[in-house]
């Protein structure tokens, strides 16, 4: 078998959860894990700049597929040298299948055996993306981790459905495994089956079976209460390998977060600390403030007094405010710069948690600081 | 009389035109002039971080008395320590009196010998500035240099109308003058008269016989052809004393900063270079490109080769395109700061010139590069 093009080292093991700390060595660097990644859809984490992307702690960052296929085009990235030379990011990288987008922004969706045939999103053009095609494009990209082609199955689904939609997903994986990539690029298969713990538990195995470099459980963070979620890692981790990392795609919330921590996932992702900053909502140590509120129009104190991002070290909540109102892009980014920052520290204080077997404590004292995340 | 709060030192006449070189120095800083002077409307230039608009290096900058008494008002500015602090730019920073966007933006103007009542652009609202409104609103945002309250004459006006406005303007600079501001805080007049030599001479000649701390000439960039602006400044310029700053508002087009810089002034400001780059218009040695251009699609060379910007040393053609399809907010970001910079070091390159006695060949030079750049 192929030496794997990353290598994961478990570091420690939590006493008290299933929680545990690790590295993952790839061609750009070598990230601790547990580890939130920020997205950059587009190969830009929106409004930040390649500097303060590393300046916040970030690791591993996503990119989409889906996105980048439709603009500007895996060709235009593939001649500027792969996505990490074109948004000029020196860190690892990580892109989806674009499974996810199809499900979710894409219309007139046909699946077969083959594949998926859609209109995007943006201008109504028919798509088709199979597992040979979603790997291609990932290959063009060049990123360091690359996902299987699957099918994200909705919550909620009925059994025979997801049922049928696990196995197809398995096969799918396959044939993603077969398609060429790049010596450097991981690939990661994607554990599916719904709500289904023996759908879950079938698909694990299958997917752990396959020579992936590590394994992300998908079909999470889509409208299912938090202890369905909870049931879905569940049923999947024990059959995960502890030498493997493990993904788990698209929470961004604080409970989902420290809860996927808890249960020995080791990579996470999500928009939410991004989109949930355009518009003016922070999160802080003691709960999520909205900063278009009339109380912070002379609060000149930072968003959150225990935060070391840029923005809290130099800037005001009434500063915040005008330029949030004002709509001016320097809000946006600076609290961007904030929310990711918040999210980063978070998980960096549970690394250290882990490594002091008092993980569950940390959790319980951040969630009820913060209070309920679900508002969000 | 009072010592003016800031100084200005000559350093060199150019022998080869008017153009001349020197020192500001103000509290927060000394700059070198000729100098341009970025927009910082709301007390943010539009995207870039405070260490950031002195990467590119900006001397002074441009902030709105109008804008930031509507957004976030002058009381926030005023408790938060200044706009100093407010926004965190630790460099000089220039407030205009609100004249200019009272007759640019302003709806239902009613002007008087008291002042201007209108009713502002964000809610309608009634407002009035006066001579000593506009100077205490100036006083709350506690810029170092703050703008006498004129009458921006439209181009083009007929004789009766420039004069008596003219006169209005100088009744006004008197009261600007008695009202208290603190004493760290220059004032400059305003030189208006319209098109009409003698009504720039007579302005010039009383507004220089008060006791400000340095001059602009204004009711320029509004419209009028080239040959007009040329002769406007000529009718002032000579008025002028030597040792003071001198200041055309509002223009940044190279042919016009560089015609300015040529007749002896020191200072300019435009949104012109931010407004262009957040609409993907790029200034280069070259001329202006437009971003969007399918040309630049897979274009992986620098904006300009010659430019020594962030964006230039980073960031390719064909990613800013990309990032301006997407309407990603880093492209008007990176964008804005090349345009700035661009600028910027156009008029550096000016300051050398100018020490060496070669300005007019300089610009001569810059602009048979550039070409037409009235384009804009």
């Amino acid at each position: 078998m192929m030496k794997s093009p990353i290598n994961f080292q478990l570091k420690h093991q939590s006493k008290d959860s299933l929680a545990r700390t690790g590295t993952i060595t790839t061609q750009h660097g070598v990230v601790k894990t547990p580890m939130f990644m920020p997205v950059g859809t587009l190969a830009t984490v929106k409004s930040l700049s390649p500097e303060e992307i590393s300046e916040i702690g970030a690791g591993v960052i996503l990119s989409n597929t889906y996105h980048l296929a439709l603009r500007p085009g895996t060709d235009v990235i593939q001649l500027a040298g792969g996505i990490h030379r074109f948004m000029q990011y020196r860190g690892p990288i990580l892109t989806d299948s674009g499974g996810f987008q199809v499900f979710s922004l894409a219309k007139n969706r046909v699946i077969t055996e083959e594949g998926v045939t859609f209109r995007n999103h943006l201008n109504g053009d028919l798509m088709t993306l199979t597992p040979e095609i979603a790997t291609t494009k990932q290959k063009e990209i060049g990123a360091d981790i690359i996902m299987a082609f699957d099918e994200c199955i909705p919550y909620p689904a009925d059994y025979k459905y997801a049922k049928a939609s696990t196995e197809r997903t398995l096969r799918w994986a396959v044939r993603c495994l077969a398609t060429p990539r790049d010596s450097h690029q991981a690939m990661f298969g994607i554990v599916q089956g719904g709500e289904f713990p023996d759908l879950r538990e079938l698909s694990a195995k299958a997917t752990t079976a396959l020579p992936f470099d590590g394994f992300a459980i998908g079909g999470t963070s889509i409208g299912e209460p938090k202890a369905v979620f909870s049931n879905m890692l569940k049923a999947a981790v024990p059959h995960l390998p502890i030498d493997k990392p493990r993904y788990v795609m698209g929470i961004g919330s604080l409970d989902y977060i420290l809860e996927a921590i808890g249960q020995g996932i080791d990579m996470f992702d999500c928009v939410l600390p991004t989109r949930l900053a355009r518009h003016g909502a922070l999160m802080t140590t003691h709960g999520r403030l909205n900063i278009k509120d009339s109380e912070f129009e002379k609060d000149f104190s930072p968003i959150d007094s225990s935060c070391d991002c840029r923005t809290c070290k130099q800037h005001t909540r009434a500063y915040l405010r005008h330029l949030y109102r004002s709509d001016e892009l320097l809000g946006k980014r600076l609290m961007s710069i904030h929310n990711l920052r918040f999210l980063i520290k978070v998980v960096e204080g549970a690394r250290v948690a882990i490594e002091e077997d008092r993980f569950q404590s940390y959790a319980n004292k951040v969630l009820q600081s913060y209070g309920d995340d679900r508002g969000f």
